[in-house]
């Protein structure tokens, strides 16, 4: 499109697809009648030239995208980051805008996000809750990932992996390379799946024939890789007693990583760390972290198809899911 | 309050903190006229007894805050994930709420955001913006943050560090370190702040006596951990050519290290790196990586505050703020 100074229009991308402006209207509009074919070729047009929809053409296309709040408790987490980023994508494709309430884990944001938000007519919810259930939200397409909605009723939507499953592979795979003191590093800032998580370690742990009585929980306020690192340099000026942890989330293990290499204490060689999450941290981090993988890109796929079919009045096959996990095996259990 | 059964009302709080209702009503809604100790000791009450705002006050309270529009093209890229964590904190402390438009550097995204937001009423936006500008918010309250409103007006606000001594001490970092055969490692996503670190670093180097020719730019497609990651390892398949890099994001660097690392080139031995942003990878990557600091909390800071004078009509001191930068030296150089 080279000499074209003028502005493109919706009719010059019609033209260099082959297709009517009409068509290009509905897939800006993502309104159904058109091929994958098409919607991807005018699609890469638009990319490719920079096509900046015209917001005068109003009579071409809906007013806005229905809206789908997203409520999360720390973008800084990067696995929080990533859940949001998949659910965001999956939600345009299926043609819904989505705007991000982050609460910080605070009960009072977190109201004032659902409120405000509701208030500016958003058709639903995916909800990352510290609160754990929404009264106001009874009856309203609300989907609650990762933390089951506590004090709900029985059609809410509930996704979550099987922290369960998880907590039990970490404790066998720290079985496995014969730790002997062990520690469970969690954060005390969410009940449920940290929950599970610590009762299948033990489960594992027992079943290896260490008592439960022998393994140190350690809590740490929140999930902040900071915190962590502070807590473990603390430990460390007493010597550190432990040659295995399980840290709940990978901002934990990554924050006492951080602490034990400026203590000159050597992972894997004398403490082994299983993370859990298997996000970025897991993998950048030297050297590499086990951790348990939770399929961030299939909840987030699960946690917008339940939610479109709520919104669109289909049948749902269950109201609570569990995601299968399993164990990202790296160099800090080696 | 053990023993209470029935959910706690406004009116138990104000009990409780020893005020009246109405100055539990005026803080709940960042209302002013009470004391800073009258609000922490309400707000205590408030989470330690997990109180509910009842939804059906409304005679008590806004119908809800007013929101502020966040504009991010990337909320897994820590950096801006901290930034924005700040603009909300900061915003909920001068009393408005806040919504994130997550643009994954896409155009028509990030269109589609700001078109849905002003439809639904925000008061205002923050703008981290891939576009750059956006006719249609002239004269709506906006500041453009990190990346400076192009083809924009004298009165559009704009905030960002200064890129160009950034790079520039990068540069002098590196040259003292003695390297000698040298890469930009740099995002072609954005082009402004991109351009302006990549000059500030040539200028170091040219008064070290290296001249531009002499140094390699590694252009990335975006930002990603892992695509700096795939092109380092693709580069390694012929040997590693480079003994000192500047990667101009943190993100870059840390896909740099964990290619380094598992190639076995040892950094700061072998290879010295220094990144650009210092945010959480800085600090856990290891060995810790020399970057040059951005503020993200001043930015955040003085975002809000421009944004709020356009909001309530006060004056501003300027339109365009730069925000100094410095070197955090780290194992990564030494």
């Amino acid at each position: 499109m080279n000499g074209v100074k003028r502005p493109l229009t919706m009719k010059d991308i019609a033209k260099m697809a082959g297709v009517s402006t009409a068509t290009v209207s509905r897939i800006l509009n993502h309104n159904g009648r058109y091929s994958k074919e098409t919607e991807s070729r005018v699609k890469k047009l638009i990319e490719e030239n920079n096509y900046v929809i015209d917001q005068t053409a109003k009579g071409l296309r809906k007013k806005y995208l229905e809206t789908v709040g997203i409520i999360v408790p720390d973008i800084t987490n990067p696995h929080f980051a990533k859940l949001v980023l998949n659910i965001q994508t999956s939600l345009f494709q299926r043609g819904y805008s989505s705007i991000i309430g982050n609460t910080n884990e605070n009960l009072s944001l977190e109201e004032e996000h659902v409120h405000s938000l509701k208030a500016q007519h958003v058709c639903g919810f995916i909800m990352i809750s510290t609160k754990r259930y929404h009264q106001s939200l009874r009856r309203f397409p609300t989907v609650y990932l990762d933390r089951p909605a506590r004090g709900g009723e029985k059609e809410d939507i509930t996704i979550e992996s099987d922290n369960y499953k998880g907590g039990y592979l970490a404790g066998k795979q720290l079985g496995i390379a014969s730790c002997k003191r062990l520690a469970i590093i969690r954060t005390n800032s969410n009940d449920c799946n940290q929950d599970s998580r610590k009762e299948g370690f033990l489960k594992a742990l027992s079943e290896a024939g260490i008592p439960e009585e022998k393994v140190d929980v350690l809590d740490i306020g929140d999930a902040l890789i900071q915190s962590a690192y502070s807590r473990i340099r603390e430990e460390m000026r007493n010597g550190f007693l432990y040659d295995g942890l399980f840290c709940t989330t990978d901002t934990l293990a990554t924050g006492v990583y951080t602490a034990l290499r400026e203590g000159n204490i050597k992972v894997p060689e004398e403490v082994k760390i299983v993370g859990f999450d298997d996000c970025d941290l897991a993998f950048t981090t030297g050297p590499g972290l086990t951790s348990v993988h939770q399929d961030v890109g299939k909840m987030a796929e699960l946690a917008v198809d339940a939610l479109v079919r709520r919104l669109t009045g289909e049948p749902l096959s269950s109201t609570h899911f569990y995601l299968p996990v399993y164990l990202s095996v790296r160099a800090s259990t080696d």
